[in-house]
């Protein structure tokens, strides 16, 4: 039986999303919680109490997932799953990734105050460093679950300080076993800010996220020759960075010329970088991303060609790497309708969109039928201090997901 | 009474060379022999060794420059000076500095192997810091002798890892006595590689320095908004990296287009620097020169503009802070020709020709009447580890320099 006056307590989640904000917070009003630190152990204690008063069971798997049980009336049936990640990036905001994980908190909260129990049990999980700041690369427990990676290769990942994966898990307490993996899930639920601008430019409430879209990232090296700054004339140079920077300005024009594409160079390392010197030596990072895989690859291949005619007529070498390649992912048609439906019977204004960036539900995808709630982000504004949301269109959006988990649970 | 046919032992000067060389030999054929490091301290008691083989008397000022004072018949007159510096930049080359301070060396083991005393006494200087690698600005202890900095001013310099200048002048135990400064110089004569490739191009043996060409630094920030680059489409980013290397191409082309002209951006800082992030914040370091003031300003004045504008189209913000600004030095006449005179009477092959690079005598030009002698290097290649002369080079412009001294000091 569902109680269809069953809605979200806004007070609740907004006490639920502000102590955790507590965990880590920075001076400006963002979070620092970087995986597996000493604030992602208190994060992670925080939302197991909060779990536990619930009455959910809690289990952790051996790549550090957590998982709370709400129980089903038959608890036999395969559980829908919510979740997101705890996480943050350095100096990040309080929305990324918590949002989900305590939107899906206060879905079990509301239910459990109105003492409903759906047919199907509820699980929530948080998953292991999604964000890849700590530890690279990014959406790494997720994807061990979906057999994207092995646990050895999470465990073996190591940070700048030289810590692995593997003895930081085991240092907070969060190492468990394999057997508390989720298995033969209804399906998956991950509601998220968006990251960008364009459910606020089109004034919409809701997006309706159909799929992530592929992403490919090129590590480009240039190697000139380094030379004393005052002395070496201009038509005698190998300039490393200005070879660089004219495939910089190259890529934008690129990406402006093929529709619906973001391409960036977000990551740059120069040597010897200093004042006086022609840098001799260039690294960069470039991120291609297109809805469609065929566009993604149609733009790298035109980035390779631009970074070769380019490092040619300026004497330099260039080497290009493909360091990530994930296609497109497309989630199931019935759990993207399930939520869509949602919506429309809320009153909500929504698109359906594709995701720019990546989350745990891209490899979740692989496991069970998949969709994601997009909550506009102010200004678009994302992975920085003043990243937020309007807590009305949170409150809806918790709304969507409760009222789609009462639909796929029943 | 001068003995004409005094000239340099080249195995002599070979062998100074190659034992100082070992002192932070790095293994590709460089040397890292930063300021006041242990290495400093090692190679500045090596030199004072020989110094002191040879019958000079050593002193050092408060600022640790060394120097070595070989007697004249007149001990009462002014000295003639020679000098550059032991130290280097971090993996850099063996000749830079290096050379200078071992052909002045030469010159006194030659005068001393032939018994010979000049009227006036040679002295050789040793300067601490000129690289300005580990501790900043470059040519700094030559700066507080000819005034440009006062003594403090260079103790509070600070490395990387907070240690200053003072502390470890002090701990490698070279603090001496501002009355030991140089005062009442006959003249200052400085050797060099030209660190640049124009003496090789031209195939000429010898570069007759006539000056230092001036040199304007500018330190520029573009900020624009850091995002989320796989959902902030192209049309709505403030991308502070596309605007930096839109001035980075202005800028090389600006610098094609007025004569005489080198323009570098060797330094460029970006935040947060990562793969998946559009940069919001760019820094970068602009290093311009010319042998004519008015041209270094002209160009100045047109990369300003050429940032304004740029950002604008942009929309980032940018701020421009000049950051050094060293007019042309034009050395003494007198010294000049007598370094042409002896280059010409020797039958070497030269030009006239302006300093790229700042130096020692640019300060000591302030004290007493300065000329440089340039030997060509080897593709132009300098502050690397493969940096190298022709050692029949070598021994040409070590001869020029003696015959200078003898012009000068007799």
């Amino acid at each position: 039986m569902i109680d269809t006056a069953i809605s979200i307590d806004k007070d609740r989640l907004n006490y639920y999303f502000s102590e955790l904000a507590k965990i880590g917070a920075t001076p400006l009003g963002g979070v620092t919680r970087l995986a597996l630190t000493d604030e992602d152990k208190a994060g992670r204690e925080l939302f197991i109490k909060w779990l536990t008063d619930l009455g959910c069971t809690v289990r952790y798997d051996d790549v550090g997932n957590i998982y709370g049980h709400y129980a089903g009336t038959d608890d036999s049936l395969p559980p829908v799953l919510l979740g997101s990640h705890l996480d943050s990036v350095y100096q990040g905001g309080q929305f990324d990734g918590a949002l989900g994980v305590m939107c899906g908190l206060e879905v079990i909260a509301a239910l459990k105050a109105s003492n409903t129990r759906l047919r199907h049990p509820i699980e929530l999980a948080s998953f292991t460093n999604e964000e890849g700041v700590r530890f690279q690369p990014a959406v790494l427990a997720s994807g061990v679950i979906a057999g994207e990676f092995t646990p050895e290769f999470a465990y073996s990942r190591t940070d700048l300080s030289g810590k692995t994966f593997g003895e930081e898990l085991e240092r907070i307490g969060y190492k468990g076993s394999a057997t508390n993996r989720p298995t033969n899930l209804k399906a998956y639920l991950e509601l998220h800010i968006e990251q960008g601008p364009v459910l606020e430019d089109l004034q919409l409430e809701i997006g309706v996220v159909e799929g992530i879209q592929g992403v490919t990232w090129l590590e480009v090296t240039f190697d000139g020759q380094s030379n004393h700054s005052g002395t070496t004339p201009m038509n005698r140079r190998q300039d490393a960075l200005v070879a660089a920077s004219r495939v910089i300005i190259g890529l934008q024009d690129l990406a402006f010329s093929v529709p619906d594409t973001v391409a960036t160079v977000g990551r740059i390392q120069v040597e010897p970088n200093i004042v006086n010197a022609v840098p001799g030596k260039v690294t960069l990072w470039i991120d291609i991303r297109n809805p469609a895989n065929a566009q993604v690859q149609k733009v790298k291949d035109l980035a390779i060609a631009m970074i070769e005619e380019i490092s040619q007529s300026q004497g330099v070498e260039s080497e290009v790497n493909q360091r990530w390649l994930a296609e497109t992912t497309y989630f199931d048609t019935a759990a993207v309708s399930a939520v869509e439906s949602s919506t429309k019977s809320l009153g909500f204004s929504y698109q359906r969109m594709m995701s720019g960036a990546g989350h745990d539900a891209m490899y979740m995808a692989r496991l069970c039928p998949t969709a994601m709630i997009f909550v506009p982000t102010i200004d678009g504004k994302s992975h920085c201090q003043e990243e937020s949301a309007h807590w009305d269109l949170v409150e809806k959006a918790a709304n969507v997901l409760l009222n789609s988990v009462l639909k796929l649970a029943s």
